[in-house]
């Protein structure tokens, strides 16, 4: 078992309530409310070699309000927790990003706090709100239902590479920057599907999501690596590479049919792990402490 | 201007709606939520040579739940943030902290990530409930309030002191790592209070509060030194040292009458600035940048 599980398995062995964790969200349904929480840390989620803090500002809570559309909510808040040893430039640049950020989406920024430190580290702590509509979870594939996707797959980490390979811009390291997101898919899901359905972002890559609704489902799960919608050649990149947040559904058949513009890529069945191309993945989830 | 206060100038500036921020917490008055976050950094707020993980996870709960009672609200949920060179026996230690919190104060742990980096950061947003509580603002002290207290003031600060002069153990160090908070005065005066109240926590020191609502209220603040609670002799301590997280409140002087417990310190009136014994305190809010 890799540490980050190890972690995991202590800390939901200790908690009160270890079932609010699992998902990227919390819900709390008394205020039909998906909670989710991610620090960023410089050096090791981003560098302020390739970025500025207005492309930081933006993607750290871009990375954040993806979780809350993958759990078909709505963003509404955040507070942002920043440390740094900052000056007024930086301060100055990052809250212009994160006002562009609550133009785009329509969510306000209602606290946080400020802090010094070596590194730049970002905490953003999301609130969506999912009143009249259905909240999706992992644990909701089901057999025969749909593998479908929005987006592309192996972008951010193409953009990556060339970023350390010494190119300052492309249509990858946009990606990566400054990742596309998918508000409207999300919510004509959450509005639409009759059927429970289980969606994650594939921040940590579209194999990890793809075996986390596998094992949190308990189906097995068939993907045609030709319907994979990609730019990259690098097909490592397509399948483990991290950071698209694009959108990775199960869904039943009939609201797949329901809803335009997802991507069939595979289908659940009976049974367990994931295949591409009909040949097991033999899949250890990223160990953000390896 | 001080640093932080120009950083925060900016961030206001920049905002699309910053009359969420200026308390210690946010209100969402359409789920009677009020919500803070704060970060604790290692070297910055606390050190390892001093605490260890129990009592770290300990405090930065703590912190931030005091917080949630300076706003007359009932902590409910909490996410955590946590970042570090983290092995097993601190994530088990610090996760035994938590728990015991949960069970002090009956909260739930509802989210949050683990991830790596050099120093540890504690990211922790909390989230409070005051449906059918009357909750505080420090822009609601009036004239001919009563300005009280609850807890002492002085002896996190001397508890520091000592930890730095080599003693490992005694009353202030106690205080200082294992602040006492007051969940059962801040929910009696939430219910109790008819009229508007002020209400902080001396996080950064009594006269920090009372500059802030003095500030924030447009009401001159005169305290009685000898009728401040406190047990160490160091006077700046008293008066300006910081987490003690007892608690400030400006009050109606009936609903002060009402409420058992409170320690009358002094009184609000026409004017501006505090005074301590009839002398005008020319004070400089703590910068966490210098």
């Amino acid at each position: 078992m890799n540490k980050e599980l190890k972690f995991l398995k202590i800390i939901s062995n200790t908690l009160k309530n270890p079932n609010y964790l699992g998902d990227d969200c919390a819900y709390l349904d008394e205020y039909k409310l998906a909670i989710s929480s991610d620090s960023l840390i410089e050096d090791v989620h981003f560098s302020m070699q390739f970025m500025n803090p207005y492309e930081i500002a933006r993607k750290s809570l871009l990375v954040n309000i993806s979780d809350i559309l993958a759990s078909g909510a709505k963003p509404i808040y955040a507070t942002i927790n920043l440390s740094g040893c900052l000056d007024e430039t930086f301060v100055d640049e990052f809250y212009k990003g994160i006002n562009s950020i609550e133009n785009e989406f329509d969510i306000k920024i209602i606290g946080g706090d400020l802090t010094k430190s070596d590194k730049i580290v970002i905490s953003v702590t999301i609130f969506g709100s999912y009143k009249d509509l259905n909240p999706s979870s992992r644990k909701n594939a089901k057999e025969n239902y749909i593998v479908a996707c929005v987006g592309e797959f192996g972008s951010s980490a193409q953009g990556l590479e060339d970023l350390f390979s010494g190119i300052y811009d492309n249509y990858f390291i946009n990606q990566h920057k400054n990742p596309k997101l998918y508000p409207r898919i999300s919510s004509l899901i959450a509005k639409t599907a009759k059927k429970p359905y289980a969606m994650m972002d594939s921040s940590d890559g579209l194999v990890d999501c793809l075996a986390q609704i596998s094992q949190k489902s308990n189906v097995r799960i068939d993907i045609e690596y030709d319907k994979i919608p990609h730019k990259t050649k690098n097909k490592d990149f397509v399948l483990y590479g991290g950071e698209d947040y694009s959108l990775v559904i199960c869904i039943d058949e009939d609201d797949f049919n329901n809803i335009e513009g997802l991507i069939k890529i595979g289908t659940c069945k009976k049974g367990s792990s994931v295949y591409i191309d009909n040949e097991k993945i033999e899949y250890k989830s990223f160990d953000h402490f390896e």
